[in-house]
């Protein structure tokens, strides 16, 4: 094992600067992320230096750092042929997490462009490209001409992150897979701000959620994650809020690719269940606030309701899915959509209040049943999934459904009630008090 | 990159239990040893851990097992059918740091046993191999046979490392060495046993360095590290102690392999610098201690000097090199051993006392003169070298030469003359306090 060829820096020494708790100068970042992108730096110099960036942090400037060299290690698209403000908002994942589909459309009705490069499911989060491949024929795998060309048609296009985008986002995300090296708020927040600022978005609204679905499970560490991504996006002289979200408890009541395909269908026409619905509205009025399509944050609400009102909402989704190549008669009729005929329901077995849920199980109950994924590799069931009856602070009498798993048979679903079972926790008395879905909101860091 | 087949462990899991701070079982750390060993573990996995663990440290168990694990990784050899203690001793490393080739022929004199595997130098610091390869022919690569042979025929053998010892070590320590994680006591403590340990020795003498010489710059770093050691080899079931001792300047006058291989010739015939000397006696001493043949240190200091002045300790290293091939015409009369002839002084540009000497530049000197190596894979000159005049204490006049540089050129001196005049400080004042050269022993730590 010798020292590779080395130019400008000698990796061993940035690796010893940041184990010994220094700090790294923009360029020595760069060469790192440089080295690690073609190929010049191996793997186990690159190991070594996530774990001490782990272990010892970064400051502000090193994660600005990191971000830039990260988002132009490819491709950083630009969209200033639009005539209008480009928007974007992204969420650290949850379960039934399905605002995206919501937003991109409602957004783009009111005048603005919503260029949305998302993800796949892993572990017990879902995701919104395997969600919007339960709609058959969707394609998210785009050419950047084409994801032009459908979002000047429609103001908004959403597909998956091409191979020409932050590459060594993509390189330096398998390592840390491997190498225990992912809970880090620094390297969490360079992965997905290199990602969404390729996009060229003028603005981006972050979704931090928190709570015992999410991957924050402490409000502490998702104010700490919020606050070092806008401070990035600010230092990027990007338009940023984060807001910090509940995700104590399943978001809407539908688990599973196209029943929450369903579920946002709803919402577009005006319905849909009321948590998921507030979220939305929130982070839609943040995207017209900061995107200057409305002068506060109030009055980008009031715009919200009123497009999803109208229609306009509605439509302009089943415009995107035509353009996107989807089948629009699935669109108006939900019916159509891949549905699991099999139900089997989940009953509580004691009579009271629901005080709260173990929402990563209910993720796992998906994953397992096969509408998510434990490895990167394995494939998604889009007609599978969860209708959840019961929220937190819900009255329920001994045998009532918690919960209906939609899959294949009996024995399929089997495993999944235990867990579904379990993470429900029922009590005599109702709960202290109801969790607010939006925690607060993270703007302008003070910094 | 995926995840490598496992069956009892899953390395994510090891790698992220130290990267919390937790410990590892000796099954654990038994599997991440011999996967690193088989190449059934990536390295990029190690590395990581290898930071963990220099970030989060050891528990004394972890080190054991790490030691055992490490040690069992190979051959371990059988000295049991030796008549007497085998007895050994290592060194951390330092300038002009000579005594193993003093101490096995006079410890073996002494009738113990003395089985020394030894390395090559690397860094500011020489090695036993390359001092004994500057005797022509002689030979440190003896099979393990021929290694019994020497040892049961003249009681002590001196050889390098064979491809069957400790494996693993190799393999870590070739990734330490590019990952920045060399510098972690637990992995040093580690790398040392498990190597020493698989001589089949009874009783080990550590001398731990510490000054500016050292690698260990503070004296807490060595103690630290001694203790670690003292304890690992206890564990083990072997008779432990280290002595702390100083290398804030070159030990005895010689720096550079033939040079100092004649140097030990003095101390041989009865002769030789007093600190080289007196810290051979020390170490001999222990050694004749902890393998049972005095009955206390002082013995068998006592025992020490009688068996130099008697002659027996230089006959025994004759005949040592005699079995290991060595021309003994040069053992016999020294300025035959291999010398640069050409000699540059080393001036002082002023008068005074010396207070103190960056005693790492004085080893990186001769480094630079082709005396050492900078990688390992560098060839050493045996004729190149530093004979040092004045040391800590010593008065000196201006123009009067503190060192000779034995090189072939003034151009080849150069550099290590500009090197080794800025090494000296000097005063008008005498130092304060003369440093002591055994500063205390670390014996049967309290545990």
């Amino acid at each position: 094992m010798s020292q590779p060829n080395v130019s400008q820096f000698r990796v061993i020494d940035l690796i010893r600067k940041k184990r010994d708790g220094g700090a790294l100068s923009g360029e020595e970042i760069g060469y790192l992320v440089e080295g690690c992108t073609d190929g010049g730096i191996p793997d186990y110099q690159m190991a070594a230096w996530l774990m001490a960036v782990v272990l010892r942090g970064m400051t502000r400037e090193e994660t600005a750092a990191l971000t830039h060299a990260m988002l132009h290690s490819g491709e950083v698209l630009d969209l200033s042929f639009l005539p209008a403000k480009k928007v974007d908002k992204h969420s650290t994942g949850g379960v039934g997490d399905k605002t995206s589909l919501i937003l991109a459309p409602l957004v783009a009705a009111g005048g603005l462009f919503v260029p949305m490069i998302s993800g796949r499911g892993l572990g017990h989060t879902g995701g919104t490209l395997d969600k919007l491949e339960s709609i058959p024929g969707f394609r998210v795998a785009l050419s950047v001409p084409e994801f032009h060309r459908v979002l000047k048609a429609c103001g908004c296009c959403m597909i998956g992150q091409t191979e020409k985008i932050a590459p060594a986002d993509r390189k330096l995300y398998a390592l840390r897979d491997v190498t225990a090296t992912v809970e880090s708020p620094y390297l969490i927040c360079a992965s997905i701000m290199s990602k969404k600022l390729a996009e060229g978005t003028d603005a981006l609204v972050l979704d931090v959620k928190t709570g015992s679905g999410a991957f924050m499970k402490k409000e502490e560490d998702a104010v700490f994650l919020a606050e070092l991504m806008v401070e990035t996006g600010e230092r990027m002289g990007k338009e940023m809020v984060a807001l910090i979200t509940d995700m104590s408890q399943p978001l809407g009541h539908m688990v599973g690719n196209a029943l929450e395909v369903q579920e946002c269908i709803e919402v577009l026409h005006g319905g849909g269940p009321e948590d998921l619905r507030e979220l939305c509205l929130h982070l839609a009025a943040w995207m017209f606030f900061l995107g200057a399509a409305s002068k506060t944050v109030a009055e980008g609400k009031l715009l919200s309701e009123q497009i999803i009102a109208s229609g306009k909402a509605f439509e302009r989704f089943r415009q995107m899915v035509e353009f996107q190549g989807g089948d629009i008669s699935v669109i108006d009729d939900p019916t159509r959509l891949p549905g699991a005929e099999h139900r089997v329901e989940v009953p509580s077995l004691q009579g009271g209040f629901v005080t709260s849920i173990e929402c990563e199980d209910v993720g796992t109950a998906c994953v397992i049943l096969g509408g998510g994924r434990e490895r990167k590799e394995d494939s998604v069931d889009p007609a599978v999934g969860i209708v959840v009856h019961k929220k937190i602070g819900d009255r329920v009498e001994p045998g009532e459904p918690l919960c209906t798993i939609r899959c294949h048979s009996d024995s399929q679903a089997a495993p999944a009630k235990t867990l579904l079972e379990a993470s429900y926790h029922i009590s005599a008395t109702p709960p202290a008090h109801k969790t607010s879905l939006v925690r607060r909101a993270i703007y302008k860091a003070d910094h």
